[in-house]
């Protein structure tokens, strides 16, 4: 099976190697040329564009987009409905928000293209060896495609979801509460970092990752940065986000319902960004105004 | 090696099983006589009480309590000061406030007892075919106990953390996290049962435990619940909590830190707790003084 990848960064270059490893047929395309090299070592075929990959003859076009969201992909999907044929298969496995996928589900659906939403799980490493990924779309061309899946996910590692859009409000919901188990953990091993006892942290995350109840990958994470350096003293605690927490609490209010942890998660992230804290000045400020608090100068 | 266990509840049995597949004898005793049965029947030996227990002649006085934290502990601690001897050790192994352990670890030191406050994980499954283990007190006498460790926990399973409080400290923030792990993992179920995909929320769970980054042991419970039941229909929505999720915020509030994810997650169970919703009446009023807006009667 030949399979098409438009965006050979990160998560597209590993999903090459991963699908080549398994005996796919891989083209692939990049604005970025200096993939070429890579992909094509690798056993991969490399087009300058979009339109020339297309161009070569096949039984079953199957392009897989891995972009970023966002208008980048929402802008590949059209060129990709206007220039394929009834009965291709076009699959978004970025991270687009799922009311973007119904959009584009629908513009291809519309030209008689098959559309489906995967939401891809497990980093690069689980690209190149071994993902979890999230499928929305025609449950009967499913089918036709499902080796892929259970060739490059790990056993038990991928989902037939439902209609399109599924698989990426479940890799949504996924986001979601990694941002909250992320935030805890980092509130954790910040009490420790500031108490009174004097624990070695890379082995506190160790035994926190054998036999407790908090076991996880994001924990086994956790211990690797510590082992590098728990002092965390070269890098800033700004967390940028790519959009899926916000897009789950925009759900959660959509739905009028609560997710306290994850709302917080996501505040204490936006609150890490803000290095101007305008907010926090007006509140200094006006403690300053009625109590004659100090305010600190620069 | 002889270890004597007091409280032979859920935890202290599996325990005593677990010393016991590993070729020590074990003592204990339990205000629930009914245990005996089970104890005696595996190998171990039930006393009526504490005293009858501490007789029997032995090299190396090992006494372990397994029981509730706070008074239940905190009492039986006083006792044991009382009747054991210089140079015997005794353990909390039970989920005290370090406040406490504090307390009794200085009470036990003026008596010439080595204390050790041993946080244990891992549940019921984890006390009887190994643990996770997080243990303050003194790091000489630590190696002459260190075996126990080495066999009743999984391997790499437990962390001597430093002084007398922090091994029960770790383990506070230990639950803290995984309150907010826990709440994390509710808050996107929640979304998922609600949302308009028509989701098999069994096999979400299995496919986010397979490959992705939220992977970890909360996500399998998750999973095995929810194919139990996942309609939930024959549970309340109430969360008890046993006090190590208050500690830490408590804590944080001592350390002038933040930790929003944690005190979210412990304000929901409160939240959960509350079926008077006596504040919710207030506004709910408050709405239909000023604006009409209807209240719902009873």
């Amino acid at each position: 099976m030949k399979v098409q990848i438009i965006g050979l960064g990160k998560m597209g270059l590993n999903l090459a190697y991963n699908l080549i490893d398994h005996g796919y047929t891989v083209f692939g395309t990049d604005h970025n040329q200096a993939i070429r090299e890579k992909l094509e070592s690798y056993g991969g075929v490399f087009f300058n564009d979009f339109e020339e990959m297309l161009k070569e003859p096949s039984d079953r076009t199957i392009v897989w987009l891995m972009l970023p969201s966002g208008q980048i992909t929402n802008n590949q999907v059209e060129t990709c409905v206007k220039k394929m044929r009834q009965g291709d298969i076009l699959i978004d496995g970025g991270n687009s928000r799922y009311t973007d996928t119904l959009i584009n589900g629908q513009k291809a659906q519309e030209k008689g293209i098959h559309f489906f939403d995967v939401g891809t799980s497990g980093g690069m490493s689980g690209a190149r060896y071994g993902a979890c990924m999230m499928v929305g779309g025609d449950a009967t061309v499913f089918k036709m495609i499902e080796p892929i899946f259970s060739d490059v996910c790990v056993e038990k590692g991928y989902l037939y979801c439902g209609k399109v859009g599924s698989g990426h409000y479940l890799k949504m919901i996924h986001n979601g509460i990694e941002y909250g188990m992320m935030q805890a953990i980092g509130e954790g091993f910040n009490i420790l970092h500031h108490c009174e006892f004097d624990y070695d942290l890379p082995k506190v995350a160790t035994v926190y990752n054998h036999g407790s109840v908090i076991r996880s990958w994001l924990m086994e994470l956790a211990e690797n940065l510590l082992k590098d350096d728990a002092s965390l003293q070269d890098i800033e605690g700004i967390i940028p986000s790519s959009g899926e927490g916000k897009w789950t609490i925009e759900e959660m209010l959509r739905l009028e319902l609560t997710a306290p942890v994850i709302t917080q998660a996501l505040l204490n992230r936006y609150a890490s960004q803000d290095e101007e804290k305008y907010g926090e000045k007006i509140v200094a400020s006006l403690r300053n105004q009625f109590g004659g608090h100090e305010v600190i100068k620069k």
